[in-house]
C-alpha cells in the first residue's frame, strides 16, 4: 500500500471536533451546555451583513473567477481600515485577500520559508499554526511564555532565541490561547530584534476588535517608513463578523511580499470565495458602530469572568485579554485534557486544553469566554465552585 | 532584509493574469474579444443555482464554522453521483470538499508527499500542480507524452518512470492542457503499474462532465474492491455549475486518506465555504438534466472547432477533448508565448501558450473552446486564416 506524508501522518488529528465530541456526552444535568471552546462570538452575524451575503452569492457577478489578491473593492476597504487604525500609509497593494487566517498563515508562511527553514514561535502557541509549519518540514523553536510575566514574551528570551537564519517570528497579539495583549512598546522592542536579525515578524491579530479601546493602535510598526520589508500582519473577517462559514481573512504586508503570496495562492485556490468578499467589503465601514458595540460587550463579558473567577479561589485566571481566558485548574498532576474532558461531560462547560496549545500546559484550560453572554457567564460560578472529578 | 522562500521567489507570476493583461491591449480591430484562455463555460449559471447560493449564504444557518471534510449533506450528494457515475461502492466518507480543485491537489499533494519526495506528471501537464509541487519542495519527474500518440501517456513510458519510492502519478483526464481524454483501459493499466510500485494515482477528472457520454463510466478504478488504498479523484464543481467564484472541489478516496487530508485542510482553511456547499448539495440532483443538455452543447462547439480547423491547414489541431484544444501553431521556431500575446493583441484571440504546460511546448497553444459559443467559435476561422506575425 503506497504511504501518507509522515510529517501529516504524525499529527493528531483536528483537536476541535474530539472537543465537540466531549460536549455531545453532555447530559444537561447542570443546565445549558456553555461552549467555550472553539472562538465564535455568541451574536448571530448584522442582518445586513447576511443580507449582502445573499446578494452577493445570488449574483452572476461573483460567479466567475475573481482577482488572485482579492476583489478591488475588499483590498481597499480594508487598506484603508487598516490606514486609519494604525495611522499608517497602507493602500489596496499592501492587501492580499485569503479564505480565513489561518490560510493566510499558510501563505505567509509558505511564502517565508521552506522544509528545513526555521521559524520562531511562542509557547503556548496557536495549535494550528505549529501544525502548519510542522506538515511543511519547517523547523520549529519555542521561545516560552512564563504565567509569571503574563505569558508577554519576554525580550531577553526573544533576543536569544532569534538566532541567525531563523525566517521569521511569529506571534500572536490579542494572543490565542491566552488572551495576553502584548503592549505596543513590547512589540516595538520585538520588531527591532527581528529586523536585527532579518527575521520577518508575522503578527496575527485576529481578536484586534475585541480590544476595549476602539481608536487605539495596537502597535506603531506600519507608521515606520520601512514596514513593507520586515512586517506581515494578519487578520480574520470571521469573528469581527460573525461570519466564520464564509471563510475570509487578510495579509497586510509589503507589495514584494503580496506578489510572493500571490504565487503561493494561485496555487493553493487561485482566489478567496468572491461573494463574502464583495459583502465585507461594504460591512467595513458600514458597520463600524456594530462592532464598536461588540466591543463594549465583550469588555463586560471579560468583567463578568473576572468577577466569577475572584469568587472561585482554586481556580485562578491567569491572563484574560480579548477574546480568550488562559485559567489553571485546581487539580495538581492531572492533565488538562483530562479536566477539560470531564468539564465537559460532566458540567456542560466545554474549553480547550492547555495541552493543545504547547508544552508544559497541562495544568491550563483556555476559555473562548467572548463566546458567552454574561448571564451565561455567571453559571460558570456554581458549576466549577463544585466541581470535583470522578475518583480522585 | 529578511528572505523570502527560493522555491517560490523561483515560480514565474501567475501566468493566467498576464495573459488576461495582452487582452486588455487589444483595440478591437478584428471584432469582439474572443477569451479562449482560463476555462470558464461561456453560459450562466442556472439561475436555480444563483438563486441557492443566494439563500444558503444570507442563512444564519451557514455563517457559523462546519465540518473540516466538509457539509454532511454534500458529502452524502456527492458520494451519490460519484457511486451512480462508476457504478461502485462510494459513501459520504469518501469524500472530502475543498475550495476548488487546486485546493484538492494541493491538500492531497501534502497527505501524501513532502520535500524531497518524487511524484510523477505527465509533460504537458497543468501548470499549477507542477508549481504546487514546486513550491513545496516536491520533486517533479515528467513522463512525456507525444502529439503523435495524441497526447496519451504510453504505457512502457509510465513503466520506466514509476521508479522505487516514487510516491504518486498525477494525471488530468479529460487532459488540461492537451483536451486528450484517456480510455478507460488506458487507466486502468497505468492504475496496475502504480498499485505495483506502491505510488497513488491522482487522477484529476474536473472536465469529465463535458464528456459527450453522460452514462459511460470515464473508468473502472472504483469498482476494484481496494481502490481506497491506491487512487485519489480530484473534481471540481467551478466548471460544470459555472460557480468558479464560489471555490468549491472534492477529493474522493479512501477513509484513511480523507482522515489525513482532513489534517492539511485544517490548516489550510479549516473548511471549505459552507454555503455554496448547501447551495452545491441541492444542485447535483436537481440540475442533472441542465449539466446534460451542456454536455451536447460542448459536443456542439467541439464539432465547430474540428470544422474551422479542417479549413485551416496552416494550424493542426493536435488533440481536442471536453473542453480544451491543443493547436500547433504555423511559425516554426517562434515561441508560443510570443504567438499568444500577439493572437490576442491583434487578433482578439485570447490563449494559453503551450510554453506555459511544460517542456517543449512552444509549437502549441491551448484554446478553451468550450468557452465560447458556435457562433464565436466560428469567427476564429477569419482571424486565423490571415493571422501573420509583424515583422517574421
Amino acid at each position: 500500500m503506497p504511504h501518507y506524508n509522515p510529517l501529516v501522518e504524525g499529527l493528531s488529528p483536528p483537536p476541535v471536533p474530539s472537543v465537540l465530541a466531549w460536549a455531545k456526552a453532555y447530559d444537561g444535568a447542570r443546565g445549558p451546555l456553555i461552549d467555550l471552546s472553539q472562538a465564535v462570538p455568541g451574536y448571530p452575524a448584522h442582518p445586513d451583513m447576511l443580507k449582502w451575503l445573499g446578494d452577493a452569492a445570488a449574483s452572476p457577478a461573483y460567479a466567475g473567477y475573481g482577482a488572485i489578491e482579492g476583489e478591488a473593492e475588499l483590498r481597499q476597504a480594508y487598506a484603508e481600515h487598516v490606514a486609519a487604525l494604525y495611522g499608517a500609509a497602507v493602500t489596496a497593494e499592501n492587501i492580499h485577500i485569503t479564505s480565513g487566517c489561518n490560510q493566510a498563515f499558510t501563505a505567509a508562511a509558505v511564502a517565508i520559508a521552506g522544509a528545513g527553514d526555521t521559524v520562531l514561535m511562542t509557547n503556548p502557541y496557536y495549535f494550528n499554526q505549529e501544525t502548519t509549519l510542522a506538515m511543511l518540514g519547517i523547523n520549529v523553536e519555542l521561545a516560552p511564555c512564563d504565567a509569571g510575566a503574563g505569558f508577554l514574551p519576554e525580550i531577553e528570551t526573544i533576543a536569544s532565541a532569534l538566532r541567525p537564519g531563523v525566517r521569521a517570528l511569529a506571534l500572536v497579539s490579542p494572543n490565542n490561547p491566552t488572551g495576553a495583549v502584548y503592549p505596543p512598546d513590547l512589540i516595538q522592542r520585538i520588531y527591532e530584534l527581528c529586523r536585527r536579525n532579518d527575521s520577518w515578524l508575522i503578527l496575527d491579530e485576529t481578536y484586534r476588535d475585541f480590544l476595549p479601546e476602539a481608536h487605539v493602535a495596537p502597535h506603531r510598526l506600519l507608521q515606520a517608513k520601512e514596514w513593507q520589508e520586515g512586517f506581515v500582519g494578519l487578520y480574520s473577517f470571521s469573528k469581527s463578523f460573525c461570519i466564520p462559514g464564509h471563510r475570509l481573512g487578510a495579509i497586510t504586508g509589503g507589495s514584494k511580499l503580496v506578489a510572493q503570496v500571490a504565487k503561493v495562492m494561485d496555487n493553493l485556490q487561485i482566489c478567496a470565495p468572491r461573494a463574502p468578499q464583495a459583502a465585507v467589503a461594504k460591512a467595513l465601514p458600514a458597520l463600524a458602530d456594530w462592532r464598536l458595540a461588540n466591543r463594549t460587550e465583550i469588555a463586560a463579558r471579560a468583567s463578568a469572568l473576572r468577577d466569577v473567577f475572584s469568587r472561585l479561589p482554586q481556580w485562578k485566571l491567569k491572563a484574560i485579554g480579548a477574546y480568550f481566558a488562559y485559567i489553571r485548574h485546581p487539580f495538581p498532576d492531572i492533565d488538562s485534557q483530562f479536566v477539560a474532558e470531564k468539564l465537559a461531560k460532566l458540567a456542560g462547560i466545554v474549553c480547550l486544553p492547555g495541552d493543545y496549545f504547547g508544552e508544559g500546559q497541562e495544568s491550563y484550560l483556555r476559555f473562548a469566554f467572548a463566546n458567552a453572554d454574561v448571564a451565561t457567564i455567571r453559571m460558570l460560578e456554581a458549576r466549577l465552585a463544585g466541581f470535583t472529578l470522578p475518583g480522585i
